[in-house]
């Protein structure tokens, strides 16, 4: 699999604000969870698909770092107490641990807003064009906002300490973890300038590894240990969620989880390029130890 | 003064999502802050300036509820437990205080993300096209993010139970208070198309009042009550703030908003059509009782 981790990394950087020494908190705040590492799915996707239809790196990059800062910004809020409360995230203390609540609340509120900037800024309508920015941004609120992401958090609040069905933890998935998949698969596309028939196949690729991506984390977290994931295990348990596994057993999770990224997998055969990455990509997803 | 509250809450309303059922928790508690009526002092100001520069109310109304938006965001986060834990706000509940914590933090990360839908949506691109929408949309969120209200929330944060200096005040209110209403100015201009020239003059309204505002604020909470004000009066003094009332004292700080509204309304001379209400505005803000 190609990595792109060293550039996305350099590129987000580049995008934290310097400040002027009276905002240093915040803006360190923000530094810690968008560099504490982590996978970078999202902006993979987003260049992986952007390459695939004939796209450059350059040009989706600002595309690629605006859907990480989204997905940063909800995993620091996700952490607060009024929230899930957790103490650790990937391996490290979380940023309230060492931000204190509110600078942590506002380097959340921060990154979502610096998502908008970057996505609509210089390098983005230099590489891009302002069409395309502009069905980025859009695309980009709407899977993160009330009707994708934020939705599906809701879902998963009014959800714990209590049994949900089958059809409802689905929903809930493809908006909390789903939509932002979704959303950095066709972020690619659009930088791209990629046809409605490749918009298409990128979504159904992108529904069927966000499922099994949630699946596969449920199945981590009843089955892994703290030091192999880098965070807490058996929380869903302890918090009496409804999880696929608790559902569906884990034997059958790993089942769903193997036939959707096949799935996944086959919907790629839309594309005429090289697609053997983002098939790697898939498997590697299914198979990943945390 | 022109009053076009009845315009922009029917628009605010036809910009909240409908949500599929599964979400109304979240939808319901963005609806009763957004909602709660206020003074909608920013969308009419974008209002204003657009009309003063040759546009219309129509295009520019997604730019007018969009700003509101960030800005109720801004007072439902504001208000939480670890920032200022405030019970009331317009002299009903704060957001938390109805529908808990945690909605309320989502509520608030659905009404930031909202503002970039509605600023980047199809009434904004019809009305105004691409080149625009991503001009707005990039202006808001500079002057939402750490750089602008963000910034100054930080600063606020770290400044409570301290006295700072005069300087560090006026930064702070510069990004917390004033970088929200220099949008709202601007984004009326950009919506009109308006030239260099109009966009430095309304810039340099926005700092005046902007400034204006925070220090009739303080004045209003060191002179107020509770029952004019809607709000609880004497927080300031209560947490050991730095106002400009504990710095200047209250007769300096009434002399001040006064040449403040005086240069407001001396910078509109640098536009042609009828500035009136403009002029009116900036006084009503000094005279203001709540």
């Amino acid at each position: 699999m190609n990595d792109y981790t060293k550039e996305i990394e350099k590129a987000l950087r580049s995008y934290l604000p310097k400040g002027d020494g009276n905002t240093d908190t915040v803006i360190n705040s923000m530094d810690y969870s968008l560099m504490a590492g982590g996978k970078r799915i999202r902006p993979t996707l987003a260049i992986e698909f952007a390459l695939l239809c004939g796209g450059n790196i350059n040009a989706v990059m600002p595309f690629a770092c605006a859907v990480e800062m989204v997905h940063t910004y909800s995993l620091i809020h996700d952490d607060l107490p009024c929230m899930d409360n957790d103490d650790l995230r990937r391996g490290k203390p979380t940023n309230h641990k060492v931000y204190g609540e509110a600078a942590a609340l506002l380097a959340g509120d921060g990154l979502l807003t610096l998502a908008f900037s970057v996505i609509l800024g210089a390098d983005a309508m230099e590489r891009n064009g302002a069409e395309k920015c502009v069905s980025a941004a859009a695309l980009l609120a709407e899977c993160s906002g009330a009707n994708g992401m934020i939705g599906g958090q809701i879902i998963d609040l009014e959800s714990e300490n209590k049994e949900i069905s089958l059809n409802l933890l689905k929903i809930m998935d493809e908006k909390k973890t789903g939509a932002l998949i979704k959303a950095a698969c066709l972020l690619g596309c659009i930088s791209a300038g990629a046809d409605e028939r490749q918009c298409k196949a990128a979504e159904k690729y992108a529904d069927n590894i966000g499922l099994a991506f949630q699946i596969v984390d449920d199945i981590l977290d009843a089955s892994s240990d703290t030091e192999t994931l880098g965070k807490p295990v058996g929380s869903d348990e302890e918090n009496k969620k409804s999880t696929y596994v608790s559902l569906l057993g884990l034997d059958e999770c790993v089942k769903i989880s193997r036939q959707l990224t096949e799935e996944a997998i086959t919907s790629l055969n839309e594309f005429e390029g090289d697609t053997s990455t983002l098939k790697q990509f898939a498997a590697y997803l299914r198979d990943r130890k945390k």
